[in-house]
């Protein structure tokens, strides 16, 4: 089957571009000596997991339960639950993965450690903790070395909790690379001095988990974190160009979209929406835009109906007529995918493999 | 089961409130006249459609294909398709349904007419066609009644197609109520003009068919409209409260969510972002948040991650805990729904019903 021949909107990633970026990451990561734990919240495809394990990750991050279900079903058995489970149905059904795989979950609270604990200890599981520390994304997470002790400590003596180490996420990082050294200070003056409080108490980090793609490559910069947890890496999208960690040529996934009208002076609309693209607005630059129309720099995806993606093609030099075919790139890869059952994998002109999104809806 | 024995994120519909949201759009429409024809994009169900049938809906809308498909598999047999559908294999499935129960298209070119005039004529099948006007929102449509009139004649000449009448979405009528009789000037003009043209051509009109929900109740104020597609009316959102259309106790779609990070000073963060809610903007006010957060008006759902609400806490009397269970009005409920394989129809504190999201990811 041709890409030519897919009916649209289709979402498809150029399998080149995807090795190369899978490649680079993983040479940084052992050029580097950091373990690589991507984040399959990008893909939710177990065949991706594994080809980055292939490449070297020596495991995988997820956000929800049921996204590592999916995943050790697949055959992968080291798995981190990035997020503070919490439910007594998922804290039971965490507990039952753990008898079956290594699996690891970041908190912040004892409440959580406390209902992780109950369950892990009634099914005779262990399941690894990691203390999430902010580092100034004021999301989840301790920000403060002592409290960051006290919680380790008082995780280390539940039962059916093994402490492993720090995870923090550096969701403000997502901006240009000065901006993101100037935030790095900071950040590595509360690991150093949280790694100095846990080294006098006596308790090893055995893992201290960074970010993130738009930091993955700095990961060596920051205070002794020796594994990242890069995610969007593997397709890239707009935002990642936006903030200068990606080039254009390195966006892997994109969209093919059809003019389905262009009846109204000054547009082309194409039919790719939120439902397609999803309303994830641009982050880089004004904000504005909800694509990269490849080919035609001067056409805007100004607006997003569900269904209709809003062109406005008044400063482009192209005549667009129905039935053209685009290919624009998102603005944020994670929720793009989130928004299929499919996904085709393409090699120039040749879809090779269509994935499921198996991972697709597991919202618990 | 119980509301308090779901695992969260999870969705769920107030189905005494919805009943009463459906029985009041019937109840308006046969005072008036006019054929509801309710948008099923909101929703993806089957029996939600079916219910809205029950109430006196003649048949229903939808956007894709593939939603047409799943709905005419569970016995719905009048289904208008708003959206110039463009694609071989599209229009292939298109004239197949077509053989099967009475399909029409909204289309505004010759290009998506002929398209699909080929395929009906290959398959014998007839298939329904409605001339879109562009009443302002500028998206698709034609905003000239000489332009209508021939691509009406011209599309009544095909092979294959019927020519039924006028359609429009009046998209930028989510404003309130005084912008909308504004608006509606300009728009009656047009129609009233376009109307007179196609009776001094002997072309007659069966369907002239209007919006959306924010006009819904409007209905009989547009020139000539017979028929109306309002789609979120059967379970509001935050969006349609902001504009007035809606009181926040018609909203009966919901997100519980579960508080599972209090650790960051004046944030909780809830186990909804946008892979629950969406990341749909809010259209009224100064656009902020992503939700009603019901019984607490001082608290912000300030900001989403892909599975984390920001919620920001500093204004609220109420001391947020780990665990605590929230109830989330989203701000745009088509895409909220959009993003979940099932959602829960519930009675007070009972789970009355599980519903496949049936019609989900059926992108093209």
């Amino acid at each position: 089957m041709l890409v030519s021949d897919l009916e649209t909107p289709a979402v498809v990633v150029d399998l080149d571009v995807m090795e190369r970026n899978l490649s680079r990451m993983a040479d940084y990561c052992r050029s580097k000596n950091l373990v690589l734990r991507p984040h399959t919240k990008s893909h939710k495809i177990p065949e991706l997991a594994k080809r980055q394990i292939a490449h070297g990750a020596r495991g995988i991050t997820v956000a929800k339960i049921g996204e590592a279900e999916v995943m050790l079903e697949a055959g992968i058995t080291d798995i981190l639950i990035a997020y503070p489970v919490f439910g007594t149905g998922k804290a039971e059904k965490l507990a039952e993965l753990a008898t079956r795989a290594h699996i690891s979950v970041a908190l912040d609270s004892l409440e959580v450690a406390q209902a992780i604990s109950n369950e892990a200890n009634r099914k005779n599981a262990r399941v690894g903790v990691l203390a999430e520390v902010d580092v100034g994304f004021r999301r989840c997470g301790l920000a403060n070395e002592d409290e960051l002790l006290i919680l380790a400590q008082k995780a280390a003596e539940l039962p059916g909790l093994d402490f492993k180490g720090l995870m923090f996420f550096p969701g403000h990082f997502q901006v240009a690379e000065k901006e993101r050294a100037e935030l790095r200070t900071g950040v590595n003056d509360l690991l150093s001095r949280t790694q100095k409080k846990f080294e006098r108490a006596g308790i090893p980090l055995h893992t201290v988990s960074g970010g993130s793609t738009p930091t993955a490559l700095e990961g060596h910069l920051f205070s002794g974190v020796n594994e990242i947890r890069p995610g969007m890496y593997i397709f890239n999208d707009r935002n990642m160009v936006g903030i200068g960690i990606a080039r254009v040529e390195d966006c892997a996934l994109s969209v093919i979209a059809t003019v389905v009208s262009t009846s109204v002076s000054g547009r082309a609309i194409v039919d790719s929406g939120s439902k397609t693209l999803s309303s994830d607005r641009h982050l880089a630059g004004d904000g504005r835009g909800f694509g990269i129309v490849k080919g035609d720099p001067n056409a805007e995806l100004e607006h997003l109906s569900e269904e209709h993606g809003h062109m406005n093609v008044n400063f482009s030099a192209r005549k667009y007529r129905v039935g053209d075919r685009l290919t624009i790139i998102p603005n944020h890869v994670c929720n793009t995918v989130n928004m299929h059952n499919r996904i085709y994998g393409v090699r120039g002109e040749q879809v090779e493999t269509v994935w499921e999104v198996a991972g697709r809806g597991k919202v618990q």
